[in-house]
């Protein structure tokens, strides 16, 4: 089974690789990032997506921005020009919430070593270290969340999912895709049924890609084919990843998970929300108090390069939608699978 | 209200004139189709689309392909002649029912009158004026669905529709989208959600056109938005077309019409199926004995004139789906609206 290497740290060439997402998925392009202003552009044009691989792209875009800086500076001064570098790379994608989290902490790092007198080429290694263990956790978290979720599987002979909450949009095995990739290690090939995800797709060009590289049996449907697919009993589970869960279990995900989850349930089709324990948010008590964006009509209207609707239409384009819990068998998480009733239970497992 | 003029015969130029609907959405272009070649082209390419419009133009094709037959001609040769043009133009469009219909019955209509014996002039002006009643029926159906739905209307601010059984899938009111514009017509303006329903776009493409045109307030949305949609409360009632009708009510209609139907029930929201009491075949029991058909993958890998999927990608691609019987609410036909139980209902209102 061939990995895909979503993004990377390589030591021999001293420069982050990763996957230019833009060109799937149809190239398969892996780009040696070698400065700031790189990962910078590769983060605002979407070569790297996902809100645990930018994560892991921010830490070390951080550490290509100052390890140039000369060993000479003097500290406060280095530290003044990290700030700055920091800032100029939060700019990059300024609603990711993971990209600003995983900046912050390599910069902690930075500054705890700072203030601990090290040397400038210490501080700069530590930075460096920090962003690997950053990549690290979340290698281990996407196997956690595969092991986990694989005696759910125990006789799932195909499942279906939504959007891309794969492989490329974490270091290596996803959220939602992780016991699939754990199970056909194993020796097991669950075949997906991939919702091509409109607006943007993801499903279709990336989803559908990574399986296909790893040798699983892909299936790519219209999101308004699911139903029949179900119908049919072409599936007996659905995994999906997730944006933000609130405290009752209400989840946030892609648009058009809600919709699959109400399917799901008409069907008698377990539905898996495969998630992180930092995407549990139990500060937000229900899915009423997560916001959704809406997005710009052109995605709908324009999707492809081409106008596919009429001047000046009415769009509605929200970009997530909020699955009420009930509609959730369970979370399978990196600390475990978490079944109802989710009010208690998402306490117990967090608030620990 | 400005009503776009799907097909019409336009007797001072003597020709058809039809939307070329390939330029939908961008250009509002009328063909005057003058021959029967440039009718069956008009078909083949989807210039003229919709089972009963594609009907209306079998008829005005087959008169079209004889009206310039030299008078003379002995009526023997000339029905052979008939005969080619009729298989000719037939062969435009080869899974198209209404077509073989439409054709049909004006070619019984002129072999009625040769064997009256009838001048040749005064077959060719019988087989144009079926083809005139086949117009003329179109638009009485479309306007009786139309009145028939309105009272289930009253109380409806905003309506969520998939795929196009608007005017420009008839003659004129179209059938889904009859009872609004009927309503519109009366000063009532209803909004409407339009699907835009993937994999061939037709809401986003054709029912936001023709209701944008129409000055009635449209709003589109990708077919995974419904549920949404629903959940948030801004659609009061579902109204689709059909493609055929079993004799339990069970009724197969464009891909996703089965998920809406769903969802609709999920949220308490009544689910409408309009359509001519010719889609009712009361000879097929249910659904499962309704065919479905699967269409070419490059429709979803490719439908935008770009590839937005892996090359070799597997895909499912079926053209409609079936919603059981259950799941609608009433069904508008021209002969006034059924409501359940359906098998009892629908065996009064079309075997009487």
């Amino acid at each position: 089974m061939s990995r895909l290497k979503t993004i990377e740290w390589s030591s021999k060439k001293d420069v982050c690789v990763l996957i230019d997402q833009t060109q799937l998925p149809l190239k398969l392009i892996y780009k040696n990032i070698k400065t700031i202003e790189e990962m910078f552009d590769a983060i605002k044009v979407l070569k790297v997506r996902g809100a645990p691989a930018i994560g892991i792209a921010g830490a070390f875009g951080v550490y290509l921005g100052i390890r140039n800086i000369s060993n000479q500076t003097k500290t406060s001064e280095f530290v003044s020009i990290l700030n700055k570098k920091a800032d100029y790379l939060a700019s990059s994608r300024p609603t990711a919430v993971n990209l600003f989290w995983a900046i912050n902490r390599v910069m902690i790092k930075a500054k705890t070593l700072a203030d601990l007198n090290l040397s400038i080429p210490e501080i700069k290694k530590g930075l460096l270290e920090e962003a690997l263990k950053i990549l690290y956790e979340d290698k281990r978290m996407c196997r956690k969340i595969g092991e986990n979720g694989l005696p759910l599987l125990k006789k799932i002979k195909a499942i279906l999912t939504h959007c891309n909450a794969g492989g490329l949009a974490t270091s290596e095995l996803g959220t939602a895709l992780a016991p699939i990739y754990v199970a056909a290690e194993q020796g097991r090939l669950i075949h997906v049924f991939a919702d091509e995800t409109r607006p943007l797709l993801q499903g279709a060009r990336i989803t559908a890609f990574e399986l296909q590289k790893a040798g699983i049996p892909v299936t790519v449907i219209c999101d308004n084919m699911a139903a029949t697919v179900m119908a049919r009993g072409l599936v007996d589970a659905v995994i999906v990843g997730a944006d933000r869960i609130a405290a009752n279990g209400d989840t946030a995900n892609k648009i058009g998970t809600y919709g699959v989850a109400v399917l799901a349930k008409t069907h008698n089709i377990p539905f898996y929300v495969a998630a992180p324990a930092s995407t549990f948010d139990l500060s937000i008590k229900s899915g009423k108090e997560i916001p959704i964006e809406e997005r710009n009509s052109e995605e709908i209207t324009c999707g492809f390069g081409k106008q596919t609707a009429p001047y000046g239409i009415k769009v509605f384009n929200p970009a997530f939608d909020v699955t009420p819990a009930k509609y959730i068998s369970a979370f399978i998480t990196d600390r475990g699978v978490i079944a109802p009733p989710f009010l208690q239970n998402l306490k117990k497992a967090f608030l620990k």
